[in-house]
């Protein structure tokens, strides 16, 4: 016999299995703690699990992320060594991914929040806007999520720009890579976002002395910072002092350090901060379990596993 | 000698004619009231003329119209009857266009108003969101501005459509033609966008017959309103009342039958509306001046003058 588990602590793992029941339905279903017979458990879905869990399946052969980074795995301690981590590849999400960021970087440039404010006042203005060739876009992070926000941006008719750790080619987007071309793909960018994998080299790379590096001759002459990675890269009091010191003109961010956002947290009422519950791109749950069943069935008819991470890249 | 005249009674004539001196420095610029001698007038770029001013200047060559819109010119009874009307060809005002559709769909699409409420009243909820592959959008008029954003919103991956008067072809866009086709084209419609010329056959289109073809399938279950073509299209008390009563979900305004906006217009503190003061796409002063002057220039060498306006059309 063989199990699907979840080991998903903060999310709703019954729902999961549920749907991921209609997506195999030969096979049980178990939601952690109750995992009935260890042995049986062939397969799980994680998503920060408890340390020695994963460890005490003997049988397991395939761990699934069904996000699209796989962090929230890889910080298990006690991680099975050999074991594949499938990450689950949903065109869905990176469709997701683009909506927000162009989103974000439309509501900046055409000043959404100030319309905003004079509807409310009701204040007939039509102040003057600049064009898009003039503001400058930047992505950290060239993934299938990076690259496919830039081509996107660009098609709207931004100068975008990308940087990524080995070099990448994107269409209309100039490419930086590594880290001696990093500052000059931030000199250049009136706009950064950040949708870069979280890796112990990310982590606070999101700091003042980064947003220093910025450009300061876009059109609100100072530049704005959208992250839709994970929290852990941004130093969240460098973003604040920044913003108030008028080195960041305004913020876009849906990840953070500690998610929920604690309520006493300062970005949910400051006037530059656009805050987002982690919801940039959510996956499409019925989209992520016909994934997993066809990659289960291909490991099974002997294929072999597709996106697979590389845990020493750690995406 | 030949002079250059603004008869803009509502726009800050002087501020362009300045701007266009620049662009042709050897000409003598004028603004209406003060005319000078009618006979110097060879050139006029008009926008709500009074009746006979026009009429009044008898070496007349060309009208050009500022903006992507003749009806301001043409809705003069006493307008010059061979005289050609030029209108602006200005690629950044079809980018900007663009933006304001692909940004006011977006914000639907993604709920950026229930989103900004819950930042308000710092509430971490990441409620579901359906994919763009289920809001069907639908472009009205594809001219230079409205094939443009049908072909972005086709990008962004909303299942989209257009309709016009004659049938056009656009990558990625379904497209329907003729009032015998504009049934169909409503009834798949989740989102409809308005970018039609100023007619007389659209006068008054956007009623709440029309809003009750529309589709009620879509994920919203009533359907979402984006005008910003012009206002005497819209008629605006059957817009309140399909808000209000359910038949319209939500609606993005930028054009109404009276600009400025009143402010007792219940508009304003809907909160089903999005509303921006006729900002959609602002002309860029100096694209329009040297397009104007390339064009006078092009003229007098003995060339066809461009973007000439069909008037029977009435575009």
């Amino acid at each position: 016999m063989s199990t699907f588990l979840f080991v998903t602590p903060t999310w709703d793992g019954q729902a999961w299995a549920q749907h991921m029941q209609g997506a195999m339905p030969q096979r049980t279903m178990r939601v952690w703690p109750d995992m009935g017979d260890v042995a049986d458990v062939h397969y799980v879905a994680a998503w920060l699990p408890p340390a020695n869990v994963l460890r005490s399946l003997p049988n397991l052969k395939v761990i699934f992320s069904l996000g699209a980074g796989v962090d929230a795995i890889l910080s298990d301690p006690t991680l099975p060594e050999n074991t594949p981590i499938v990450r689950v590849n949903d065109p869905d999400l990176t469709m997701r991914m683009s909506e927000h960021i162009v989103l974000q970087v439309l509501m900046h440039h055409r000043q959404q929040r100030r319309l905003d404010a004079n509807q409310k006042a009701k204040i007939w203005d039509n102040f003057p806007q600049h064009a898009a060739s003039a503001l400058r876009v930047g992505v950290m992070g060239l993934g299938v999520l990076g690259a496919d926000a830039a081509r996107k941006l660009s098609v709207m008719g931004f100068p975008t720009a990308g940087w990524s750790r080995t070099r990448k080619t994107v269409e209309g987007v100039h490419c930086y890579a590594g880290a001696t071309e990093l500052d000059a793909f931030l000199a250049r960018t009136d706009v950064l976002i950040s949708l870069l994998p979280a890796t112990l080299e990310t982590d606070g790379i999101l700091n003042r002395g980064l947003f220093q590096k910025l450009a300061r001759s876009g059109p609100f002459g100072a530049p704005i910072l959208i992250n839709a990675g994970r929290g852990r890269q941004q130093v969240e009091a460098d973003i604040v002092a920044a913003l108030d010191a008028g080195e960041l003109y305004a913020a876009s961010l849906d990840v953070f350090q500690k998610e929920p956002l604690a309520p006493s947290s300062p970005f949910w009422s400051h006037g530059k901060v656009i805050l987002t519950p982690h919801s940039a791109a959510d996956s499409d749950t019925a989209t992520i379990c016909a994934y997993v069943a066809q990659q289960i069935e291909r490991f099974e008819r002997g294929g072999d596993l597709q996106n697979v991470v590389d845990r020493r890249q750690g995406y």
